[in-house]
């Protein structure tokens, strides 16, 4: 049986990163010819079959829509491939999945796969590697070719494509103003580092929503989490660091964390503790999540209508495969930004 | 831009059924002549391609695994995935999910595209709607044209290929003894109607561990619940019956359920019912849900072992692609049976 030797195996083979093999496949002018020209001629040797998307798409249509997202166990990336399907059923097109596991070659390998004509077109959100590295060859080489991308949630604002984003900046804000009117004096919030837009966003709207009420945010109150890290493997690193927030901030009556397993870990330690909540410490998530409404006590938290982004990724993205008229006009982008909703529970008063 | 023809569409305009269509495609001998030339007539002329899968077999590898499953908002299949996806990363495979949405239609027209040279084998589960109708002729034909199938879970015995399955008999029957040796003396069930195998064979554990105990079954104690209603929109149905059970018997002192969310609600309607959990009724439910461990009072559940199913579902495939000694040999399939674990929580004593 031959094999079909991959992205991977060339980079290995000739001591290059993926990213270099690929780009010099596509012929990228950022490559050396020298580079280019070993690359393509190994490539060839091994049989290895390059992306023709722009032929197989003058050829053919697959009426299947490529989901490239960063994690399977995740909420929030089920429900909006769920509002993908239902869309993407009704309008005849079929839905396959793609996992970047966080991982920028990943996600270069799986979109290579994918784009090689199984599909017509990509609804995808970034691996957290790829937002470090700021390497998006792969994205805009595959539009330049002629397969229109959808991104949703993170999202990048170098890139010319239609986006759907929550409205992660009022969300958060909102969430921060109704700590205030519940009387929160000392606001503490978990974040992550801020290479994730949506953590840097989310940043944001909690350090508006002081400044309109004139607190005054202290960097001592806020933690910002190396979220590379896996927390879901190892909670206590992440418990112990919110221990210590508490720890040197005794005053803290209100917490706005990022996202369900930051919240839920500050409801933990707090009780550790010994502090009550909501009546020491009120505490807001920002998730879809299915623990918040089970959790004891029930968490508060910003709904992102994770179901709702994927709908309107799918409507985005077959819109543009299916609106053959402007095909030769100036492509015009969308970015449709989804409100949130404050859902409260008994995290606050 | 010339559209690729699906399944669907041939079926619809000949007025057939897909499951026709595909075995027709594929000169099934359960197909008749004349509709066999109708169908390979229409699809010639609309631009079909069909599966070339023993050719394209021969000529390459993708080093890809196609999974199917039928749910993607579902804790249990998305840690599966999970585990295919660490071995076959491990192993330099990458993992392509398609979805069926408990759908027979769904499942052939998902198989059909991805078996069209994107990958090398499946590793699936097979949707509620093909288990009613009993139609399996796209995974046999699949197979028959050199493509193997790993089943996982929900599995059929008729069918021949490796199978990864939980131990639900002696993980039910196990569930069923600790209620007992807890001294419950009136143990009802809440199950799923007997289409889907794994229902059927926690339904026997059960029944096993009356037996055993010398326990006479009672059949107002047992309810059967049809699944094909989507009970993530109607919870009141669900919740309805499950009063009516408490209602009619009211000397329920334990429960077992199939899976979390029946768990779950009975849990919900004994406390409706002014029950105390555990003093009054004890509940275990079958599940590697994350709700199990975050409700209150948490559940006692019997674990899954997801993510080594699929760890274990990703070796048999692998070991199946890479093994080209016993070509020629009579192919020996492996059902490896894993065992459960009972996680002992709050909700019994």
């Amino acid at each position: 049986m031959k094999r079909k030797i991959t992205l991977k195996q060339i980079a290995r083979e000739l001591d290059v990163s993926i990213s270099t093999v690929s780009k010099a496949l596509r012929n990228s002018a950022e490559i050396s010819e020298d580079t280019k020209q070993k690359v393509q001629a190994f490539a060839k040797l091994y049989n290895y079959r390059p992306n023709n998307i722009a032929l197989s798409l003058k050829n053919r249509k697959t009426n299947t829509i490529g989901i490239i997202i960063p994690e399977i166990v995740h909420h929030f990336f089920s429900k909006v491939i769920r509002g993908v399907e239902l869309v993407a059923n009704n309008r005849g097109y079929n839905v396959i999945i793609g996992l970047s596991n966080e991982s920028f070659s990943k996600e270069v390998i799986n979109m290579d796969m994918l784009a090689n004509g199984s599909i017509d077109g990509f609804i995808l959100s970034i691996s957290k590697e790829t937002l470090q590295l700021q390497d998006y060859h792969h994205f805009n080489e595959t539009m330049s070719q002629g397969m229109p991308i959808v991104m949703f949630d993170r999202v990048v604002s170098d890139i010319k494509c239609d986006k759907v984003i929550v409205d992660d900046l009022n969300g958060a804000k909102n969430a921060v103003k109704k700590l205030i009117e519940n009387k929160c004096k000392s606001i503490a919030l978990i974040t992550t580092k801020d290479y994730v837009s949506v953590g840097k966003l989310r940043t944001q709207g909690y350090l508006e929503a002081l400044e309109e009420h004139k607190m005054t945010p202290k960097a001592d109150l806020i933690l910002k989490i190396d979220d590379t890290l896996d927390y879901k493997v190892d909670l206590e690193e992440l418990e112990s660091e919110i221990e210590q927030l508490f720890k040197s901030n005794k005053k803290i009556d209100g917490v706005f964390a990022v996202n369900e397993l930051y919240a839920l870990s500050a409801m933990k330690v707090a009780r550790k503790l010994g502090l009550d909540i909501p009546n020491d410490v009120q505490v807001i998530g920002f998730t879809d999540g299915v623990l918040s409404k089970h959790s004891t006590p029930s968490l508060t938290t910003v709904s992102q209508h994770a179901q709702h982004m994927g709908e309107k990724a799918a409507d985005l993205l077959i819109d543009k495969l299916e609106n053959e008229i402007n095909e030769d006009a100036d492509e015009e982008y969308q970015t449709v930004i989804i409100a949130t909703d404050l859902i409260e529970r008994e995290s606050t008063k």
